[in-house]
């Protein structure tokens, strides 16, 4: 278990992060996943810059629509922390049960598909390649 | 290489599934991936019946989004075939190059904090529990 | 791309391995995979050993199913090459198009119910925990 | 955490998969899988649709070497759930600690070489290819 | 949960194993894994004498790096187990939180790029191939 | 195929990015995955950032041992791109034949024993957790 650093005890550059989160978030809750990589500033710096980028910045694709595509990932791999923590993000952005299961149906649907396609050793059709 | 299963040799009940997959789509081509499950017609004919539900059928999840969901999972698991034909499919439905730059930005960025969540190993927050 | 060490040039220590692997077989064709890691003549050894006792060794599991089985983990993964040798293992064993064609139902539903189970974040039940 | 919906809060179509699964099973128990995705009733019956015909269809593959081929790729996957379920599922019909002892020691080793072929790049031989 | 295996109850081949670890690595206590697998002596036997030879055997990397290998592939496929013991087994050999730190945004990166190649379908370059 | 950006045809800001690779490298070819991910410059100019900075930015963990971690995960996930470049890299930087095996045998074990204790349901050490 990683150490979890708070806000009172971190150095200046953590908390310059922790305030840009909570002033970009309008929300004062830091969650546990920055706590823990906080102890690597270079790396909480790096990946908070990205996350802020790719999941708020502007864009074509809706946030909510981001939040799901981050959990089929998630799903995909396992990752226990981020499908709690996104599930949480996305139905804050309006996600409800039905979108959910749709969601969880997609990316089920997308992994039974890929280990098809790999077993039944398929060539890409030429004109899915230009 | 696993054989593909042209509509001329077919049996009947191949025949009728790419009878569906060519009306659903309102499209001739019938592409690899179903020519080669048809070597198995029961998993030919469940794949289609999921694929075309999960994908086509009525649904919170805009079509375009659910063709960027399966390209995320797609990604990250690797799958060559997939990633080409999904792709194609999504541009198909209007993504464009910023669209497609967006969508790897996301699913890559998720595959990067999967890690440091798994590695640091981060107790989820008593928040996203409920 | 890996060099490939044929038997010609190959040091003894490799001979030794390449001696006992057409021996075990029965056959005297090398397939490259055994080749490129010849390179590395103590990995070549240990995993020759591995692949010798589990796959060929005495067993409750049938030959052929331990090839259905490595076949199931191989396509999960994506790996290319283990996939075809592995496939033409186990046609060599009697694996017909219908048998092949249920492994790769049951391991396409396994990685959908894998995910699933991932993303709804599901509780294992008392009586699974003994 | 999802919620799992018991028998009594179920809808009419939650039932019907309900007393299914029961009826296939010849056991009243509905195991926490079912009762989580059932927030999401189409992927309920899609699933379960599929997981009956490929785990307890007529085959060429054994009822028990089905559920060694789900614990494989589970445990490649690294989804605890489906280890624990399939686990549990596999001893009901049969198997004992060698048997799983030997089922682990080919999807450890056919991790181990997947590895090893993605890692020195090495090309599928002629012979595999037809 | 498997049963865990203690030397007391165990057979004089397990005892042995469990002697070589205690020998090889000075320290008395025999960690879970080892217990765990004991349930299958053979697998105790190969995977301790891989794991023996792999990461305490001479060789050109340092027993230190080859632990960051060992936790960058685990932390990859989301295994908390062996994430926690290699980390302990890290640690104890000198890692500090800066160099964990670093570990893990290598690891985060290379998963996050490595998504990035694959959605993209790139080429590789032909100076890359030989 | 993705189509790949020369420098002659970049907007001002994506050969902003490839003269800081040039220059870094010390080395004026660009490979194909950065001409691929220009597509999308954002992605293009974060993603070199954070590939520069966790790979060729000081820090306590050599840059030859950065490059056979990097290795190691994209054996893992099964990136032909990102196994080949950075097999070159590695090589560029000092690694040979024996270093490359023992590499590949560390991640392969790693592997190995991910699916041992994902399979047997192995529980952490209290020792581990601290």
């Amino acid at each position: 278990m990683t150490k979890l650093i708070e806000y009172e005890e971190a150095s200046e550059e953590v908390r310059a992060v922790y305030d840009d989160i909570r002033a970009t978030r309008q929300n004062d809750y830091i969650n546990n996943f920055w706590k823990a990589i906080a102890n690597h500033p270079p790396t909480l710096q790096r990946t908070w810059q990205a996350v802020k980028e790719v999941m708020t910045g502007p864009g074509e694709i809706d946030p909510l629509m981001r939040e799901l595509i981050y959990i089929a990932v998630s799903a995909t791999n396992g990752c226990e922390y981020c499908i709690a923590s996104h599930t949480a993000g996305a139905r804050a952005k309006g996600m409800d049960d039905t979108m959910f299961g749709e969601l969880m149906a997609i990316a089920a649907t997308a992994n039974m598909t890929n280990r098809l396609a790999n077993g039944y050793q398929i060539p890409v059709d030429e004109r899915f390649k230009t």
